[in-house]
């Protein structure tokens, strides 16, 4: 079947974009000696992470125990979960989980850490913990080297903890500001008997300016195995390199310069992203859609010189494309227009 | 078990708001003697669904087949899908839906209206069609009353399709304009000899201001079964009046400004509705959501006089609710803040 005879709206990979993608960013961080831990926020499907580990990753990210649950019943066996984790049913499931495979948490708080140590005791089988570093993002994370410092003694304490190290959610466009920050934390850890085994280092949009920040050990891209119209006006990739399109069908051209499509928030998501339209429809550049509902796409034609007449199939590069793939249940692979297999989006909505 | 003790991120709904939307909703529309046909698009429940049957709705909307399919399953038998329906597959499953429960469909083109009539040609059980009116909205519609009346022939004019009247999605706030744009189409089509017999209207926020707009037979009203703080800043009901919350709780506080949530875009969804902020902490009023990460919601306190620890579970009115139903898997049900029952969203993410 071709992509374009899928029933709309429909999520499709193109194979062939996304290993490039792939394999560019392996061969990257090969050469600059930078382990690979892959975020998969982006694609959430089992599949797609055991491709990633097979081309070399060290291990994958989930931002939440229910993904990490997912992974690990597919055989995914290293796991960070960069995310505090409070309260006692998420502490009991991380208990469970990592009795069966080998998980990394995060703390950036003393409440936090007391909460891991509280459940886990046992020095024979420590649990690997690292803090979160606010290196300028402005999100989560200790606020300065020393209160890591401060922070890594307390782990460092606990019988049943380990201390391994740090991570960050960068700023973008501020390697220079991160690598000082980490270079600082680093120099401290190591004045202070307890040194970083592990410097992860996130974000695909600097992922390419990542050789800059040299204290890293780690770097957790995710979005880099789609791209999406964000991340090309981030200077990450072109266009051309977005493997993932919403197929949508023209279901009403109301005026000669209006069209809708049955793509609204609920297939492209409402992020904007400061980005001109809700999305690139690649067959109309010229295209903006203007406004979504929640089941129309709204978008104005006037500077289309050719026109989509009603029931055509187009194909929208999203905005952002990881909260898209938590919108559909499914995404077809394709080759050279064909749909070539369906893949299950298994980690889909597991907000827990 | 208490709302507040539910791992999060989760929603609950009050259910005595919820019925007194309701039964507010429906007495209103006995008062002013105009039928309910309600948008499950906000719950996406079959048992609430029913549950507006049983107070006398008329009948249900969904914006999609699929969402159709499942009310259908759970029992409900007058559907109106106020969309176009292009192309066979989709076809193919409202002519089984049809065999089944009674479904109103609809058109905004004479290409809609073909592609309906290739399917259903039996005069003995003919498909009843609605006109989308453009009445200002500017999304999908008829841009006119004599464009209404030229696409109200075509239909009659199909063997095994019925004319059956029109339905506007309103734009906000102009109940005059749109009462002008239907009581003009509905005296051409009594003049043309094509009367209307069902002018439904929609929209939750001028609700309560529906009176006006004397042509409609029905209204279909979606979000006031829960309202939203959207509803409330177009002036429908209060912030007490929201029943459905988000369940958070605060991860971090990597500042003494700052909290992160655990409810991020994944949870809240990132429709701004050009609000301040994206949804509103009840206990914490002065507290703004200012970004939304997908699994962080990173708040500014700096106008609270008292501030939130690490762990505190605290609840939110988001910015829009439907979309929130849409990420969700299960609503909790609640009545004096302990969780009385746990309803599954049956129709969420059904997108085609």
């Amino acid at each position: 079947m071709h992509v374009l005879d899928l029933d709309t709206p429909a999520i499709a990979v193109d194979r062939t974009k996304m290993m490039s993608n792939l394999t560019r960013a392996h061969a990257f961080a090969d050469g600059i000696g930078v382990a690979l831990r892959p975020h998969i926020k982006t694609h959430k499907i089992p599949e797609l992470a055991r491709l990633q580990v097979e081309l070399g990753a060290a291990g994958i990210t989930c931002q939440k125990l229910g993904e990490a649950e997912v992974m690990a019943d597919a055989g995914l066996t290293d796991i960070l979960i960069p995310y505090n984790l409070i309260g006692s049913a998420k502490l009991d499931r991380l208990d469970a989980l990592a009795r069966r495979v080998d998980v990394i948490v995060s703390a950036d708080s003393a409440e936090t850490v007391q909460g891991y140590a509280t459940r886990f005791g046992d020095p024979g089988r420590p649990l690997p913990v690292l803090i979160e570093c606010d290196t300028g993002g402005g999100r989560c994370g200790v606020q300065s080297p020393a209160a890591m410092l401060d922070l890594a003694r307390k782990i460092d304490a606990a019988p049943g903890l380990d201390f391994a190290g740090v991570f960050t959610y960068p700023p973008r466009g501020r390697v220079d500001a991160v690598e000082a920050w980490l270079a600082q934390a680093r120099a401290l850890a190591e004045r202070s008997g307890l040194p970083l085994r592990i410097v992860s280092n996130g974000g695909s949009p600097d992922f390419y300016r990542v050789d800059k920040v040299r204290s890293a050990t780690e770097h957790r891209p995710g979005t880099y195995i789609y791209s999406d119209r964000m991340q090309v006006s981030f200077g990450h990739g072109t266009l051309e390199d977005c493997a993932l399109t919403v197929v949508a069908t023209v279901v009403s051209r109301p005026t000669a310069e209006r069209a809708v499509l049955d793509a609204g928030s609920k297939a492209l998501a409402a992020d904007t992203c400061a980005l001109p339209g809700h999305g690139h429809i690649i067959d109309y550049p010229e295209a903006v859609i203007t406004t979504l509902n929640e089941e129309h796409g709204i978008v104005d034609l006037s500077g289309c010189a050719h026109k989509p007449r009603i029931g055509e199939r187009v194909r929208v590069i999203p905005n952002h494309v990881c909260v898209v793939s938590n919108l559909f249940d499914e995404v077809h692979l394709t080759e050279d227009g064909q749909v070539v297999g369906t893949l299950k989006i298994a980690a889909r909505g597991l907000l827990r």
